[in-house]
């Protein structure tokens, strides 16, 4: 019989980057070869949750007791840490990117044990973890980043490290142990926007998030996630990253001054709140990403006809918008990570009119506001009433029923949440942990 | 009443960048950013044909004879010049890239006049020019390469201006005042395989076309068109172009390395026949061009999601062949130019293979080896034994019917030919003026 000793559950963000990251230096330690920026995406909406518990496995304690303070209980009760992840426990393994953060957040607790006589002694009793996404797959996000910044939230909440539970890793240390899990789970550990400085030392040491702003400095901001059907399944990234490192000439204009000037421009957009270079910056640097995955050689591809045709749309929108003058400029911005589907940025009161537009030029895109972030659904039918006077209709056709499967509306959103800690599982909704320190299979994670 | 002093016919092969020309850092004497590199194509199979003729007007005549040594006559005659292209009189105008060559010629023509009185007086006539492509401008290759390289060719000849006709110029030189016509045209100049030198002099003198092999050096090279279904227009190439040079910093490692290195390394793969090479950078420089493309802003599209999947099944075919060994390299090359079209290299043995396989993932497409390069047409359905035994026949999907809609088989070919000259059309089919000095509209232009 397993008894849970200590338990922690957190939430944890989407985010979605405008400056893009592609390329390591390090694949081991997970360097990247440029800065990137990413906007943080409501977690009251998109998220996973992730509940950590340190466990006790009765017949072993002795054992356990015995040999607490030794770098050898840790790794015995590494071999019997257990993870399930939406409902199906997974192998952790002995190496790799999972058993990295963990070991981390362990060395840490292990470090403050032997500092401080007086902490609770959890570092070398086995972690059960349980995570959870509220979105499935088929909404083309990437969970990793959320996912291990769930992981390392919850697990960082559970040792009690983090500045929020009194410990004294900053949200920014801790996002380094995220980086190691997935690179761009680093970013998911702050709301609002957020860099992700790719550093120069060899160890990693500076390669962490950032908070560029937070939410609240600009909370106006909305995004539109138009999930593309594709028939064919793209290159995985971490395969493709690497091959466009060794292959792509345009991958090192991109690290030498692309990116390095597009940080500087954006971060100045995003404290001005000007939509109109922000929306500039976010397009050109998802274009100039695309087109160095396709330098590469093999040549790689993400974007299919669909995605092109989303991007046209919305270039004719904003050309349409800034020939009208009186500082109307940019009405929405795309942006489209390793995969077809298209994340719009716009400013709130520019929504109605981006979600019509897609709706008519992409019919039957299923889309229920399931945050009711609108006041009511947009008509359906083109009102020209609301769009530039110059826009021109037939600058692309309209699609076949379906070509966007799927809407998704959200805003930019806070940083990782800690749900709850304790030295039990509760009776409430809050933990995916039950008392039996397995994971409760909960129908309660209410999907999108 | 007009009638014909002297006329000239030529024709003009089509050719098929392997290294692309994209950009220009002189809009109006058309010098590019980067050198490129042609193949040309077999003129027996498609071809621009064009007839010039020197013609007097009766009533003219007087005013004509007394100024035939004036600049003023030349212009005179200048704005009575006429063009008929594919059987539509087009406006000359008194400025423009046609008015540039034919400026050129005639001033070269009224030079030698100037300097040996034993010269007959041409010059100051009006031209009538007629030109016709035996392609359908739905085969989708540019018609502006052979067709300005055609028009050139013939007047240098009716001005017996080139060293094929007794002329002081030579091919390179006669290839400036092509390039001036339409930039790629230079490279329509030359059989074989043609390198366009951007050159460095602000005048232009140094942009010209330079043969870097001869048609008889590789002849064993074919192409094979792929014409692809495509509902929407791409943005034109002279517009598209200066749009890159504005935006792409990707453009910027093109021309200053990315071009210039590969340059060398293709004219080594051509000089010793080396396809597998010759295919790698071909492809590179393909995908290298659209990848500037795509970081132009606003982004440009020529590539649709068909002429992605003849991509994908290519790099598959050649990466099996690699994965089989023994030297055997790679089978085929695609290339694209401003458009969704796939031009397909590969040695003759191969030609076979290529097409079983285009014609089983695309069906439908339109195949009757028009120009007889094969000894029968190849069956259908897939042969394994004719595929490597690592090809994964499930890379791409088959496509619907009519994706590719033809197929356009073809091979290496010579630079253009003077058909006929003299004072007179004759009465078989060499020229496409008559002796009323109007076109005679061919039904004999055997289209392909």
């Amino acid at each position: 019989m397993a008894r849970i000793k200590r338990i922690a559950t957190a939430s944890a963000p989407v985010n979605i980057a405008v400056v893009k990251y592609w390329g390591k230096k390090d694949t081991k330690l997970i360097l990247p070869t440029n800065d990137s920026l990413s906007v943080t995406l409501d977690q009251d909406h998109l998220r996973s949750l992730t509940s950590s518990a340190a466990v006790e496995v009765e017949e072993e304690e002795e054992q356990g007791e015995s040999a607490s303070a030794s770098a050898a209980a840790a790794a015995a009760a590494a071999s019997k840490d257990r993870l399930w992840l939406n409902g199906v426990e997974e192998e952790i393994g002995s190496e790799g990117r999972l058993r990295t953060c963990i070991d981390e957040l362990r060395n840490a607790r292990r470090k403050v044990e032997g500092e401080d006589g007086g902490v609770e002694k959890i570092a070398h009793l086995p972690l059960h973890i349980v995570s959870e996404n509220n979105f499935p797959t088929a909404a083309g996000l990437a969970s990793s980043a959320s996912g291990f910044a769930a992981l390392v939230w919850s697990i960082s909440s559970l040792y009690q490290l983090n500045s929020d539970s009194g410990g004294h890793l900053s949200t920014s240390a801790l996002s380094r142990v995220a980086r190691q899990g997935s690179g761009s789970a680093c970013r998911s550990l702050f709301g609002g926007f957020v860099a992700w400085q790719g550093g120069e030392a060899k160890d990693g040491s500076d390669s962490l998030a950032l908070q560029v702003a937070e939410r609240e400095h600009w909370k106006d901001l909305h995004a539109i996630i138009c999930v593309i059907s594709d028939a064919k399944k793209g290159t995985p990234s971490t395969a493709g990253m690497q091959r466009t490192v060794q292959t792509s000439a345009a991958l090192q204009s991109r690290i030498s001054h692309v990116v390095p000037e597009r940080m500087q421009r954006i971060t100045s957009a995003i404290k001005q709140r000007d939509f109109d270079a922000f929306a500039k910056e976010t397009m050109r640097d998802s274009n100039n990403f695309h087109a160095t995955c396709l330098d590469t050689s093999p040549p790689i591809f993400y974007l299919n006809d669909t995605s092109r045709l989303v991007i046209q749309l919305v270039e004719e929108l904003n050309r349409s918008s800034e020939q009208a003058g009186a500082g109307a400029g940019a009405i929405a911005a795309y942006t489209f990570d390793a995969g077809p589907n298209a994340v719009l940025y716009a400013p709130e009161k520019n929504v109605p009119l981006v979600l019509s537009l897609i709706r008519h030029y992409f019919p039957n895109a299923d889309f229920d506001d399931p945050f009711k972030l609108l006041p009511s659904l947009p008509r359906d039918g083109l009102s020209s009433a609301d769009l530039p006077s110059t826009f021109n209709k037939s600058v692309i056709p309209v699609s076949e029923a379906g070509a966007v499967r799927r809407l998704i509306h959200t805003r930019v959103g806070d940083g990782p949440r800690i749900l709850g800690a304790g030295s039990s599982s509760t009776d409430d909704d809050t933990h995916l942990i039950g008392q039996d320190a397995l994971p409760i299979r909960l129908q309660r994670v209410k999907r999108v």
